[in-house]
């Protein structure tokens, strides 16, 4: 693999030597044969190009030795904090965006079907069954919000008993998980009915800063990124012979859609959530009382499972 | 950056459709251009190039998302085995060649001065010192050794005193500090004569493995690697005005030159260590009794600091 660029003008180094790129290619070399007696062949091919990309992303910037020290203490750092309540290793991949283009390596496009985006760390596999139309929200914080919908494969034939799983941070912008009260909101799972449909109440989504008091947090302090995700409501959406759907909506008119912390917004994922005017009946005719809420819509299209 | 090859013939999925690789390449740009308002243009640059090769290993290999888990739990086991004591980020980068490679780029062939090689994790800044002709053992089990030579620059005028720290794992393959009780042996620092000499006693070097009872150890068995290193005597060299040398030597003979797990042997650091017949004395008088020993001879160029 040759380097792209070894003149990049900041180094200040100057191209380098052809019997230095020689030295170092040879290396390279070396390494990736070291491998050659794996007898796990995707092994064998994973661990190959993880030495070839290293390498060339080592040649390519010209990385100093304080600066690999440097990368040592970082991945040390990161290690070191992530526990069993936090996984800080994941949102270092997720600000990489390299969550996401894993995602969209193995959920490529299908006809009409939904987009996928990132699971987060904060999905859980037991959360509270709600009937249709119940709320998820369990006392979370926020502004009511009605959220409806159809799950269809791309035929375009209703899905009935498709497992919708729904999860949200509260208005405070913390998940259930992150309380030290073992608490369980804004958190549940319902089935589709026999004409696909599917309603329930949540809370209106509300922008929140991923966890930034650590590693990953210097990192994107030191390089003038926010932490900031936009508003987002997480669906994970199963059916035997279906493709699983792990995805969000979004919030249009949300200020962060384009400056997403994890790279997870897609156009097509972000819809309308309409608040209506104080006073105004639920569709279930639920009394919201003093407050305010709002509706939205999001229409689920399947794909076969297996491609 | 486009992907080198995408029909890789192990993971089956054929050609990756120009559609879903302009959606791949488009969150590429999207996470790079998120490092825009970094105001250091070195951390820029290498966070961009994290990016770019990060994202580009991906999509070569399609990882699939069990195995983004896997690679998550394997960075989350280095983390956690990652003590005061040990550093098994530095195993990885040493074992996937990154610190040879480092090593490599910043200090590049100059006239005739002598190579570099891996620091390792067992060099202590305060090792004691010993006079010329002393014995850095200082207790260490294994056949003593006679190690002499000269310390030269690139002109062949001798350096005198410059400051020699050598270190080496005795004959149970343990440096001092992997010991508990705090023993400081096998290690010491002399200077050179005005003729640019030096000479001491420390032992014969034998192979030894890397911590290999943690997750680069597990990485090791995986892909059929073996974790041991050739035999070899650590030297750090250092004088005003020099270029600060780190580097090994390695015996002449040893099996293991051609597979040594860090990636540290070159040609020219492979030196003959004689073994004398049982009865010869020392160079320096000294009675070996029962014990056989052993000579090497090496000759070191310090290359003019600042290249």
């Amino acid at each position: 693999m040759s380097i792209e660029s070894t003149d990049n003008g900041i180094s200040g180094s100057g191209p380098v030597p052809a019997e230095q790129q020689a030295r170092e290619e040879e290396l390279v070399e070396r390494v990736v044969a070291s491998f050659e007696s794996t007898t796990d062949a995707r092994l064998k091919q994973i661990m190959e190009a993880a030495v070839r990309h290293l390498h060339a992303f080592l040649r390519e910037v010209r990385l100093t030795e304080a600066e690999w020290e440097q990368g040592i203490d970082f991945l040390t750092a990161v290690g070191h904090a992530t526990t069993q309540r936090r996984q800080e290793f994941v949102l270092l991949s997720d600000t990489l965006g390299a969550s996401m283009q894993t995602i969209t390596i193995n959920h490529q496009a299908y006809a009409d079907a939904t987009q996928a985006t990132v699971l987060g760390p904060f999905f859980l596999d037991d959360a509270p069954l709600v009937e249709r139309g119940g709320d998820i929200a369990r006392g979370a914080s926020g502004q009511p919000c009605w959220v409806e919908g159809t799950v269809r494969d791309t035929n375009g034939d209703p899905v009935a008993g498709a497992r919708i799983d729904v999860w949200e941070a509260d208005q405070d912008g913390f998940y259930d998980v992150q309380y030290d009260d073992r608490r369980t909101s804004a958190r549940g799972h319902l089935f589709t009915a026999s004409d696909g449909s599917y309603k329930f109440w949540a809370i209106t989504p509300t922008p929140y800063p991923i966890p930034h008091d650590g590693p990953v947090g210097r990192m994107l302090t030191a390089t003038g990124r926010s932490p900031m995700r936009a508003s987002h409501l997480h669906f994970k959406v199963s059916a035997p012979g279906h493709r699983t759907l792990i995805t969000h909506i979004f919030v249009r008119g949300d200020d962060l859609l384009s400056s997403d912390s994890v790279f997870g917004v897609k156009d097509l994922l972000v819809k309308e959530f309409a608040v209506q005017p104080l006073g105004t009946p639920g569709p279930d005719g639920r009394d919201l009382g003093s407050k305010t809420w709002s509706r939205t819509h999001f229409d689920i299209v399947l794909a076969p499972a297996g491609v």
